[in-house]
Protein backbone atom coordinates (compact mmCIF):
# COMPACT_ATOMS: atom_id res chain seq x y z
CA UNK A 1 0.00 0.00 0.00
CA UNK A 2 1.64 3.37 -0.92
CA UNK A 3 0.48 6.08 1.77
CA UNK A 4 0.95 9.68 0.25
CA UNK A 5 1.01 11.93 4.05
CA UNK A 6 -2.22 14.34 3.09
CA UNK A 7 -1.49 17.37 6.16
CA UNK A 8 0.06 19.80 4.19
CA UNK A 9 -2.73 21.67 2.46
CA UNK A 10 -3.52 25.09 3.42
CA UNK A 11 -6.91 24.38 3.70
CA UNK A 12 -5.92 23.48 6.90
CA UNK A 13 -5.48 25.97 9.42
CA UNK A 14 -2.07 25.74 10.93
CA UNK A 15 -0.83 25.02 7.64
CA UNK A 16 -2.20 27.96 5.94
CA UNK A 17 -0.74 30.13 8.48
CA UNK A 18 2.80 28.62 8.80
CA UNK A 19 2.91 29.01 4.63
CA UNK A 20 2.03 32.47 4.57
CA UNK A 21 4.41 33.14 7.69
CA UNK A 22 7.01 31.17 5.86
CA UNK A 23 7.58 29.35 9.04
CA UNK A 24 9.73 26.40 7.27
CA UNK A 25 10.13 24.77 10.65
CA UNK A 26 6.20 24.13 11.61
CA UNK A 27 5.77 22.39 8.23
CA UNK A 28 9.30 20.62 8.79
CA UNK A 29 7.82 19.14 11.55
CA UNK A 30 4.77 18.27 10.24
CA UNK A 31 6.51 16.49 7.12
CA UNK A 32 8.90 14.78 9.21
CA UNK A 33 5.89 13.41 11.60
CA UNK A 34 4.62 12.18 8.31
CA UNK A 35 7.61 10.53 7.37
CA UNK A 36 7.92 8.84 10.20
CA UNK A 37 4.50 7.32 10.49
CA UNK A 38 4.90 5.67 6.72
CA UNK A 39 4.46 8.11 4.16
CA UNK A 40 5.70 7.20 0.94
CA UNK A 41 5.14 10.50 -0.56
CA UNK A 42 4.14 13.98 1.03
CA UNK A 43 1.38 15.48 -0.64
CA UNK A 44 1.56 19.66 -0.98
CA UNK A 45 -1.46 21.85 -1.79
CA UNK A 46 -1.04 25.53 -1.73
CA UNK A 47 -4.41 26.02 -3.11
CA UNK A 48 -6.03 28.44 -0.73
CA UNK A 49 -3.63 30.55 -1.78
CA UNK A 50 -4.91 31.64 -5.42
CA UNK A 51 -3.20 33.81 -7.12
CA UNK A 52 0.07 32.95 -4.49
CA UNK A 53 -0.06 29.67 -5.12
CA UNK A 54 2.55 29.33 -7.61
CA UNK A 55 5.26 30.55 -5.24
CA UNK A 56 3.44 29.23 -2.13
CA UNK A 57 3.80 26.09 -3.41
CA UNK A 58 7.19 26.47 -5.02
CA UNK A 59 8.27 27.31 -1.53
CA UNK A 60 6.85 24.50 0.38
CA UNK A 61 8.73 21.89 -2.24
CA UNK A 62 11.70 23.35 -1.29
CA UNK A 63 10.74 23.65 2.52
CA UNK A 64 9.61 19.42 2.57
CA UNK A 65 12.17 18.17 0.81
CA UNK A 66 15.11 19.86 2.50
CA UNK A 67 13.68 18.08 5.90
CA UNK A 68 12.83 14.50 4.88
CA UNK A 69 14.34 12.42 2.29
CA UNK A 70 11.14 11.48 0.14
CA UNK A 71 9.37 12.16 -3.31
CA UNK A 72 6.29 14.94 -2.75
CA UNK A 73 2.75 14.36 -4.24
CA UNK A 74 2.61 18.24 -5.85
CA UNK A 75 -1.36 18.89 -5.60
CA UNK A 76 -2.91 21.48 -7.70
CA UNK A 77 -5.28 21.28 -10.25
CA UNK A 78 -2.84 24.49 -11.87
CA UNK A 79 -1.07 23.57 -14.90
CA UNK A 80 0.98 25.96 -14.29
CA UNK A 81 1.42 25.63 -10.36
CA UNK A 82 2.24 22.21 -11.18
CA UNK A 83 4.61 23.38 -14.47
CA UNK A 84 6.69 25.36 -11.17
CA UNK A 85 6.74 23.11 -8.69
CA UNK A 86 8.02 19.78 -10.94
CA UNK A 87 10.82 22.21 -11.25
CA UNK A 88 12.21 22.49 -7.54
CA UNK A 89 11.35 19.03 -6.90
CA UNK A 90 14.50 16.44 -6.27
CA UNK A 91 13.24 12.80 -7.32
CA UNK A 92 10.29 11.19 -8.96
CA UNK A 93 7.33 13.38 -7.89
CA UNK A 94 3.77 12.35 -8.06
CA UNK A 95 1.67 14.68 -9.84
CA UNK A 96 -1.67 15.16 -8.57
CA UNK A 97 -3.80 15.93 -10.43
CA UNK A 98 -4.62 15.34 -14.45
CA UNK A 99 -8.90 14.82 -16.01
CA UNK A 100 -10.12 14.22 -18.94
CA UNK A 101 -10.95 17.89 -18.82
CA UNK A 102 -9.71 18.86 -21.97
CA UNK A 103 -7.81 22.52 -21.23
CA UNK A 104 -6.17 20.22 -18.13
CA UNK A 105 -5.08 17.28 -20.04
CA UNK A 106 -3.42 19.51 -22.79
CA UNK A 107 -1.50 22.14 -20.85
CA UNK A 108 -0.61 19.06 -18.47
CA UNK A 109 0.52 16.62 -20.51
CA UNK A 110 4.20 18.83 -21.68
CA UNK A 111 4.77 19.08 -17.72
CA UNK A 112 4.14 15.08 -17.13
CA UNK A 113 6.15 13.97 -20.22
CA UNK A 114 8.97 16.73 -19.20
CA UNK A 115 10.76 14.17 -16.78
CA UNK A 116 9.71 10.76 -15.18
CA UNK A 117 6.79 11.02 -12.40
CA UNK A 118 3.99 9.69 -11.46
CA UNK A 119 0.51 11.09 -12.05
CA UNK A 120 -2.78 11.01 -10.16
CA UNK A 121 -5.90 10.93 -12.89
CA UNK A 122 -9.11 11.57 -11.37
CA UNK A 123 -11.83 10.31 -13.27
CA UNK A 124 -13.44 13.36 -14.47
CA UNK A 125 -14.69 14.44 -17.83
CA UNK A 126 -15.61 17.93 -18.99
CA UNK A 127 -19.37 17.14 -17.91
CA UNK A 128 -20.18 16.31 -14.06
CA UNK A 129 -18.85 14.45 -11.85
CA UNK A 130 -19.27 10.39 -11.92
CA UNK A 131 -22.17 8.73 -10.35
CA UNK A 132 -22.13 4.75 -11.43
CA UNK A 133 -19.39 2.56 -11.42
CA UNK A 134 -19.18 2.70 -15.03
CA UNK A 135 -19.23 6.24 -15.49
CA UNK A 136 -15.60 6.14 -13.68
CA UNK A 137 -14.64 3.00 -15.60
CA UNK A 138 -15.19 5.03 -19.07
CA UNK A 139 -13.42 8.02 -17.69
CA UNK A 140 -10.78 5.96 -16.02
CA UNK A 141 -10.22 3.68 -18.88
CA UNK A 142 -9.56 6.84 -21.73
CA UNK A 143 -7.32 8.90 -19.22
CA UNK A 144 -5.16 5.36 -18.85
CA UNK A 145 -4.98 4.71 -22.63
CA UNK A 146 -4.16 8.53 -23.64
CA UNK A 147 -1.45 8.71 -20.98
CA UNK A 148 0.11 5.23 -21.73
CA UNK A 149 -0.23 6.53 -25.83
CA UNK A 150 1.68 9.28 -24.05
CA UNK A 151 4.79 7.31 -22.70
CA UNK A 152 3.62 7.20 -19.11
CA UNK A 153 4.11 3.51 -17.38
CA UNK A 154 1.06 1.95 -16.94
CA UNK A 155 2.34 1.53 -12.62
CA UNK A 156 2.69 5.54 -12.75
CA UNK A 157 -0.63 5.85 -12.85
CA UNK A 158 -2.91 6.17 -10.14
CA UNK A 159 -6.45 6.32 -11.14
CA UNK A 160 -8.61 8.38 -8.24
CA UNK A 161 -12.43 7.24 -8.73
CA UNK A 162 -13.55 10.16 -6.58
CA UNK A 163 -15.19 9.67 -3.31
CA UNK A 164 -18.63 11.19 -3.22
CA UNK A 165 -20.26 11.51 0.15
CA UNK A 166 -22.42 8.39 1.01
CA UNK A 167 -25.06 10.46 2.51
CA UNK A 168 -25.47 12.16 -0.95
CA UNK A 169 -26.31 8.93 -2.20
CA UNK A 170 -25.67 5.35 -0.43
CA UNK A 171 -24.76 3.92 -3.43
CA UNK A 172 -21.30 6.06 -3.55
CA UNK A 173 -19.59 3.12 -1.81
CA UNK A 174 -19.97 0.63 -4.24
CA UNK A 175 -19.81 2.64 -6.87
CA UNK A 176 -16.44 3.52 -6.01
CA UNK A 177 -15.56 0.03 -4.56
CA UNK A 178 -16.61 -1.47 -7.76
CA UNK A 179 -14.69 1.15 -10.33
CA UNK A 180 -11.53 0.08 -8.30
CA UNK A 181 -12.06 -3.92 -8.60
CA UNK A 182 -13.32 -3.04 -12.16
CA UNK A 183 -9.87 -0.78 -13.30
CA UNK A 184 -7.05 -3.07 -11.51
CA UNK A 185 -8.56 -5.96 -13.01
CA UNK A 186 -8.57 -4.29 -16.47
CA UNK A 187 -5.48 -2.71 -16.79
CA UNK A 188 -3.35 -5.23 -14.37
CA UNK A 189 -0.62 -3.34 -13.11
CA UNK A 190 -1.72 0.02 -12.52
CA UNK A 191 -2.24 1.77 -9.23
CA UNK A 192 -5.58 3.17 -8.09
CA UNK A 193 -5.81 6.24 -5.23
CA UNK A 194 -8.54 7.95 -2.76
CA UNK A 195 -9.13 10.10 -0.15
CA UNK A 196 -11.07 9.00 2.27
CA UNK A 197 -13.18 11.54 4.38
CA UNK A 198 -15.45 12.75 1.70
CA UNK A 199 -17.37 9.33 1.90
CA UNK A 200 -18.08 10.15 5.27
CA UNK A 201 -19.25 13.84 4.52
CA UNK A 202 -22.75 14.52 6.52
CA UNK A 203 -22.38 11.83 9.09
CA UNK A 204 -21.22 11.75 12.63
CA UNK A 205 -18.66 9.38 13.64
CA UNK A 206 -16.41 9.86 10.33
CA UNK A 207 -13.29 8.30 11.46
CA UNK A 208 -15.10 5.31 11.71
CA UNK A 209 -16.72 5.42 8.57
CA UNK A 210 -13.21 6.37 6.57
CA UNK A 211 -11.04 4.14 8.26
CA UNK A 212 -13.96 1.18 7.12
CA UNK A 213 -13.97 2.14 3.70
CA UNK A 214 -10.57 2.34 3.30
CA UNK A 215 -10.35 -1.43 4.74
CA UNK A 216 -13.26 -2.12 2.16
CA UNK A 217 -11.16 -0.27 -0.31
CA UNK A 218 -8.16 -2.17 0.01
CA UNK A 219 -10.17 -5.71 0.02
CA UNK A 220 -11.17 -4.12 -3.57
CA UNK A 221 -7.85 -3.61 -4.78
CA UNK A 222 -7.25 0.16 -4.07
CA UNK A 223 -3.30 0.10 -3.91
CA UNK A 224 -2.11 3.96 -2.53
CA UNK A 225 -4.27 5.86 -0.41
CA UNK A 226 -4.08 9.65 0.58
CA UNK A 227 -4.41 9.84 4.00
CA UNK A 228 -3.27 11.40 7.40
CA UNK A 229 -0.58 8.45 8.12
CA UNK A 230 -0.40 10.04 11.70
CA UNK A 231 -3.56 8.86 12.40
CA UNK A 232 -3.07 5.53 14.54
CA UNK A 233 -6.89 4.61 14.61
CA UNK A 234 -6.41 4.52 10.01
CA UNK A 235 -3.08 3.06 10.02
CA UNK A 236 -4.05 -0.08 12.43
CA UNK A 237 -6.75 -0.68 9.71
CA UNK A 238 -3.97 -0.71 7.34
CA UNK A 239 -1.70 -3.01 8.90
CA UNK A 240 -4.56 -5.23 10.06
CA UNK A 241 -6.53 -5.62 6.42
CA UNK A 242 -2.51 -6.14 4.68
CA UNK A 243 -2.05 -8.64 7.29
CA UNK A 244 -5.43 -10.37 6.68
CA UNK A 245 -5.19 -10.13 3.05
CA UNK A 246 -1.92 -11.94 3.23
CA UNK A 247 0.19 -9.19 3.28
CA UNK A 248 2.39 -9.54 5.70
CA UNK A 249 5.01 -12.26 6.16
CA UNK A 250 4.64 -14.24 9.34
CA UNK A 251 2.59 -11.44 10.26
CA UNK A 252 5.97 -9.48 10.96
CA UNK A 253 4.89 -5.82 10.31
CA UNK A 254 1.38 -6.03 12.53
CA UNK A 255 3.29 -7.49 15.52
CA UNK A 256 6.29 -4.61 14.70
CA UNK A 257 3.51 -2.40 14.71
CA UNK A 258 1.88 -3.93 18.17
CA UNK A 259 5.16 -3.80 20.12
CA UNK A 260 5.95 -0.17 18.76
CA UNK A 261 2.89 1.01 20.26
CA UNK A 262 1.31 1.62 16.52
CA UNK A 263 -1.91 -0.95 17.02
CA UNK A 264 -5.15 0.86 18.38
CA UNK A 265 -7.33 -0.36 20.28
CA UNK A 266 -7.04 -4.16 21.71
CA UNK B 1 -26.29 -9.52 8.02
CA UNK B 2 -27.37 -12.62 10.26
CA UNK B 3 -26.25 -12.10 13.34
CA UNK B 4 -25.88 -15.43 15.45
CA UNK B 5 -24.92 -14.10 19.16
CA UNK B 6 -22.03 -16.55 20.66
CA UNK B 7 -22.06 -16.09 24.50
CA UNK B 8 -23.90 -19.10 25.57
CA UNK B 9 -21.25 -21.37 25.27
CA UNK B 10 -20.27 -23.39 28.44
CA UNK B 11 -16.36 -23.35 27.64
CA UNK B 12 -16.96 -19.46 28.91
CA UNK B 13 -15.98 -19.85 32.43
CA UNK B 14 -19.87 -17.94 33.74
CA UNK B 15 -21.82 -19.84 32.10
CA UNK B 16 -20.59 -23.15 32.67
CA UNK B 17 -21.08 -22.42 36.40
CA UNK B 18 -24.75 -21.29 35.46
CA UNK B 19 -25.50 -24.52 33.63
CA UNK B 20 -24.16 -26.28 36.28
CA UNK B 21 -26.25 -25.05 38.78
CA UNK B 22 -29.22 -24.65 36.30
CA UNK B 23 -28.74 -20.38 37.03
CA UNK B 24 -32.74 -19.75 34.87
CA UNK B 25 -31.66 -15.98 35.34
CA UNK B 26 -28.33 -15.79 34.48
CA UNK B 27 -28.33 -17.15 31.40
CA UNK B 28 -32.01 -15.83 30.52
CA UNK B 29 -29.82 -12.25 30.60
CA UNK B 30 -27.41 -13.23 28.66
CA UNK B 31 -29.95 -14.43 26.17
CA UNK B 32 -31.71 -10.88 26.77
CA UNK B 33 -28.64 -8.46 26.09
CA UNK B 34 -27.97 -10.75 22.90
CA UNK B 35 -31.73 -10.71 21.79
CA UNK B 36 -31.03 -6.75 22.51
CA UNK B 37 -27.89 -5.67 20.83
CA UNK B 38 -29.30 -7.76 17.42
CA UNK B 39 -28.81 -11.07 17.30
CA UNK B 40 -31.09 -12.81 15.05
CA UNK B 41 -30.60 -16.51 16.67
CA UNK B 42 -28.96 -17.16 20.15
CA UNK B 43 -26.02 -20.21 19.69
CA UNK B 44 -26.30 -22.50 23.08
CA UNK B 45 -23.45 -24.91 23.27
CA UNK B 46 -23.21 -27.20 26.45
CA UNK B 47 -19.94 -28.89 24.67
CA UNK B 48 -17.97 -29.25 28.02
CA UNK B 49 -20.29 -31.68 29.59
CA UNK B 50 -19.32 -34.63 27.87
CA UNK B 51 -21.68 -37.47 29.53
CA UNK B 52 -24.26 -34.80 30.37
CA UNK B 53 -24.23 -32.57 27.22
CA UNK B 54 -27.78 -33.36 26.10
CA UNK B 55 -29.63 -32.95 29.41
CA UNK B 56 -27.66 -29.13 29.83
CA UNK B 57 -28.44 -28.39 26.06
CA UNK B 58 -32.06 -29.46 26.12
CA UNK B 59 -31.98 -27.27 29.68
CA UNK B 60 -30.46 -24.20 27.72
CA UNK B 61 -33.14 -24.30 24.82
CA UNK B 62 -35.90 -24.57 27.04
CA UNK B 63 -34.70 -21.65 29.33
CA UNK B 64 -32.99 -18.91 26.75
CA UNK B 65 -36.99 -19.86 24.54
CA UNK B 66 -38.47 -18.73 27.74
CA UNK B 67 -36.58 -15.74 28.00
CA UNK B 68 -36.52 -14.49 24.42
CA UNK B 69 -38.53 -14.86 21.30
CA UNK B 70 -35.69 -16.30 18.93
CA UNK B 71 -35.09 -19.15 17.36
CA UNK B 72 -31.35 -20.63 18.63
CA UNK B 73 -28.38 -22.29 16.66
CA UNK B 74 -29.03 -25.79 18.13
CA UNK B 75 -24.09 -26.09 18.38
CA UNK B 76 -23.21 -29.33 19.03
CA UNK B 77 -21.08 -32.10 16.93
CA UNK B 78 -23.09 -34.65 18.11
CA UNK B 79 -26.64 -35.68 16.30
CA UNK B 80 -28.13 -37.35 19.73
CA UNK B 81 -27.67 -34.24 21.38
CA UNK B 82 -29.05 -32.07 18.26
CA UNK B 83 -31.95 -34.96 17.66
CA UNK B 84 -32.99 -34.39 21.42
CA UNK B 85 -32.62 -30.63 21.67
CA UNK B 86 -34.67 -29.87 18.37
CA UNK B 87 -37.67 -31.69 20.04
CA UNK B 88 -37.72 -29.13 22.51
CA UNK B 89 -37.16 -26.24 19.83
CA UNK B 90 -40.23 -23.53 19.36
CA UNK B 91 -40.09 -22.37 15.57
CA UNK B 92 -37.52 -23.35 13.45
CA UNK B 93 -33.45 -23.71 14.35
CA UNK B 94 -30.42 -23.27 13.11
CA UNK B 95 -28.48 -26.88 13.41
CA UNK B 96 -24.79 -26.30 13.94
CA UNK B 97 -23.62 -27.89 12.37
CA UNK B 98 -23.27 -30.97 9.86
CA UNK B 99 -20.23 -31.89 7.92
CA UNK B 100 -19.03 -34.16 5.59
CA UNK B 101 -17.66 -36.49 8.10
CA UNK B 102 -19.69 -39.94 6.85
CA UNK B 103 -20.76 -40.71 10.45
CA UNK B 104 -21.63 -37.32 11.23
CA UNK B 105 -23.56 -36.25 7.87
CA UNK B 106 -25.46 -39.85 8.19
CA UNK B 107 -26.76 -39.19 11.94
CA UNK B 108 -27.77 -35.76 11.10
CA UNK B 109 -29.93 -36.16 8.14
CA UNK B 110 -32.95 -37.71 9.61
CA UNK B 111 -32.77 -34.72 12.29
CA UNK B 112 -32.07 -31.82 9.73
CA UNK B 113 -35.04 -33.32 7.63
CA UNK B 114 -37.57 -34.30 10.38
CA UNK B 115 -39.27 -30.39 10.19
CA UNK B 116 -38.06 -27.42 9.39
CA UNK B 117 -34.43 -26.01 9.97
CA UNK B 118 -31.07 -24.08 8.67
CA UNK B 119 -27.99 -25.57 8.85
CA UNK B 120 -24.15 -24.65 9.19
CA UNK B 121 -22.62 -26.65 6.93
CA UNK B 122 -18.67 -26.94 7.88
CA UNK B 123 -16.28 -27.36 5.27
CA UNK B 124 -14.84 -30.14 6.62
CA UNK B 125 -14.61 -34.01 5.18
CA UNK B 126 -13.28 -37.04 6.34
CA UNK B 127 -9.35 -36.18 6.39
CA UNK B 128 -7.61 -33.22 7.43
CA UNK B 129 -8.93 -29.75 8.08
CA UNK B 130 -8.99 -28.08 4.32
CA UNK B 131 -6.47 -25.38 3.81
CA UNK B 132 -6.74 -24.18 0.46
CA UNK B 133 -9.93 -21.37 -1.48
CA UNK B 134 -10.05 -24.60 -3.60
CA UNK B 135 -10.49 -27.18 -0.52
CA UNK B 136 -13.16 -25.33 0.75
CA UNK B 137 -15.08 -25.13 -2.33
CA UNK B 138 -14.55 -28.33 -2.86
CA UNK B 139 -16.37 -29.48 0.21
CA UNK B 140 -18.64 -27.07 0.97
CA UNK B 141 -20.34 -27.75 -2.86
CA UNK B 142 -20.52 -31.36 -2.12
CA UNK B 143 -22.24 -30.19 1.10
CA UNK B 144 -24.41 -28.38 -0.88
CA UNK B 145 -25.49 -30.64 -3.29
CA UNK B 146 -25.64 -33.41 -0.68
CA UNK B 147 -28.09 -31.10 1.41
CA UNK B 148 -30.37 -29.93 -1.28
CA UNK B 149 -30.59 -33.13 -2.84
CA UNK B 150 -32.30 -34.04 0.82
CA UNK B 151 -34.70 -31.28 0.06
CA UNK B 152 -33.22 -28.80 1.80
CA UNK B 153 -33.70 -25.56 0.30
CA UNK B 154 -30.67 -23.38 -0.61
CA UNK B 155 -31.35 -20.38 1.52
CA UNK B 156 -31.57 -22.45 4.53
CA UNK B 157 -27.93 -23.91 4.19
CA UNK B 158 -25.04 -21.90 6.41
CA UNK B 159 -21.48 -23.05 4.68
CA UNK B 160 -19.30 -22.34 7.44
CA UNK B 161 -15.56 -22.27 5.47
CA UNK B 162 -13.57 -22.72 8.70
CA UNK B 163 -11.75 -19.74 9.59
CA UNK B 164 -7.95 -20.54 11.14
CA UNK B 165 -5.19 -18.75 12.55
CA UNK B 166 -3.59 -15.80 9.99
CA UNK B 167 -0.66 -16.95 12.82
CA UNK B 168 0.31 -20.35 11.35
CA UNK B 169 -0.67 -19.52 7.74
CA UNK B 170 -0.55 -15.73 6.13
CA UNK B 171 -2.83 -17.34 3.54
CA UNK B 172 -5.85 -18.29 6.09
CA UNK B 173 -7.42 -14.96 5.69
CA UNK B 174 -7.51 -14.95 1.95
CA UNK B 175 -8.61 -19.08 1.45
CA UNK B 176 -11.70 -17.96 3.86
CA UNK B 177 -12.51 -15.02 2.09
CA UNK B 178 -11.66 -16.96 -1.14
CA UNK B 179 -14.29 -19.55 -0.55
CA UNK B 180 -16.97 -17.16 0.38
CA UNK B 181 -16.62 -15.23 -2.40
CA UNK B 182 -16.76 -18.40 -4.72
CA UNK B 183 -19.65 -20.42 -2.61
CA UNK B 184 -21.54 -17.33 -2.75
CA UNK B 185 -21.14 -16.91 -6.35
CA UNK B 186 -21.53 -20.24 -7.36
CA UNK B 187 -24.54 -20.99 -5.45
CA UNK B 188 -26.92 -17.56 -5.67
CA UNK B 189 -29.37 -17.93 -2.67
CA UNK B 190 -27.04 -19.98 -0.18
CA UNK B 191 -25.59 -18.59 3.01
CA UNK B 192 -22.26 -18.64 4.56
CA UNK B 193 -21.19 -18.09 7.88
CA UNK B 194 -18.23 -17.83 9.89
CA UNK B 195 -16.72 -17.12 13.80
CA UNK B 196 -14.12 -14.88 13.56
CA UNK B 197 -11.75 -15.34 16.86
CA UNK B 198 -10.18 -18.13 15.37
CA UNK B 199 -8.32 -15.66 12.82
CA UNK B 200 -6.43 -13.75 15.43
CA UNK B 201 -5.50 -16.62 17.42
CA UNK B 202 -1.66 -16.23 18.48
CA UNK B 203 -1.63 -12.54 18.12
CA UNK B 204 -2.12 -9.21 19.64
CA UNK B 205 -5.14 -7.14 19.69
CA UNK B 206 -7.03 -9.65 18.55
CA UNK B 207 -10.45 -8.02 18.77
CA UNK B 208 -9.11 -5.41 16.29
CA UNK B 209 -7.94 -8.19 14.01
CA UNK B 210 -11.46 -10.07 14.13
CA UNK B 211 -13.30 -6.63 13.71
CA UNK B 212 -11.35 -5.98 10.92
CA UNK B 213 -11.85 -9.70 9.06
CA UNK B 214 -15.46 -9.35 9.69
CA UNK B 215 -15.34 -6.44 7.29
CA UNK B 216 -13.84 -8.13 5.08
CA UNK B 217 -15.80 -11.40 5.58
CA UNK B 218 -18.55 -8.77 4.34
CA UNK B 219 -16.93 -7.43 1.37
CA UNK B 220 -16.40 -10.70 0.49
CA UNK B 221 -19.89 -11.95 0.85
CA UNK B 222 -20.47 -13.39 3.81
CA UNK B 223 -23.94 -13.60 5.01
CA UNK B 224 -24.20 -14.26 8.64
CA UNK B 225 -21.90 -14.32 11.53
CA UNK B 226 -21.38 -16.09 14.66
CA UNK B 227 -20.21 -13.44 17.36
CA UNK B 228 -20.61 -11.75 20.42
CA UNK B 229 -23.64 -8.77 19.77
CA UNK B 230 -22.94 -6.96 23.27
CA UNK B 231 -19.26 -5.95 21.68
CA UNK B 232 -20.15 -2.40 20.52
CA UNK B 233 -16.77 -2.33 18.34
CA UNK B 234 -17.84 -5.34 16.54
CA UNK B 235 -21.14 -3.98 15.95
CA UNK B 236 -19.91 -0.29 14.83
CA UNK B 237 -17.93 -2.55 12.29
CA UNK B 238 -20.45 -4.25 11.15
CA UNK B 239 -22.92 -0.98 10.88
CA UNK B 240 -20.97 1.04 9.01
CA UNK B 241 -19.13 -1.43 6.41
CA UNK B 242 -23.36 -2.68 5.46
CA UNK B 243 -23.45 1.42 4.96
CA UNK B 244 -20.65 1.86 3.06
CA UNK B 245 -21.96 -1.38 0.92
CA UNK B 246 -25.20 0.60 -0.06
CA UNK B 247 -27.24 -1.69 2.44
CA UNK B 248 -28.88 0.76 4.73
CA UNK B 249 -31.14 3.04 3.34
CA UNK B 250 -30.25 6.71 3.63
CA UNK B 251 -28.16 5.67 6.41
CA UNK B 252 -30.82 5.55 8.76
CA UNK B 253 -29.38 2.47 10.68
CA UNK B 254 -26.32 3.73 11.06
CA UNK B 255 -27.65 7.47 12.18
CA UNK B 256 -29.78 5.56 14.89
CA UNK B 257 -27.06 3.55 16.14
CA UNK B 258 -25.05 6.58 16.21
CA UNK B 259 -28.07 8.42 18.04
CA UNK B 260 -28.52 5.45 20.31
CA UNK B 261 -24.76 5.16 21.61
CA UNK B 262 -23.98 1.89 19.90
CA UNK B 263 -21.51 3.21 17.83
CA UNK B 264 -17.87 3.30 18.75
CA UNK B 265 -15.17 5.61 18.24
CA UNK B 266 -15.63 8.92 16.71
Amino acid sequence: MIIVGEKINTSRKGIEEAVRNRDATFVAKIARDQAEAGADYIDVNAGTFLDQEIDCLCWLVETVQNEVDLPLSLDSPNPKALSEAIKRHKGEPMINSISLETDRFQALIPVITSRPCSVVALCMAETAMPTTVEERVEVGSELINKLTDQGIPLDKIYVDPLVQPISVDTGMGIAVLGAINRIMTDFLGVNTICGLSNISYGLPARQVINRNFLALGISYGLSAAIIDPTDRQLMTTLHTVEMLLGRDEYCENFIDAYQNGRIAGG
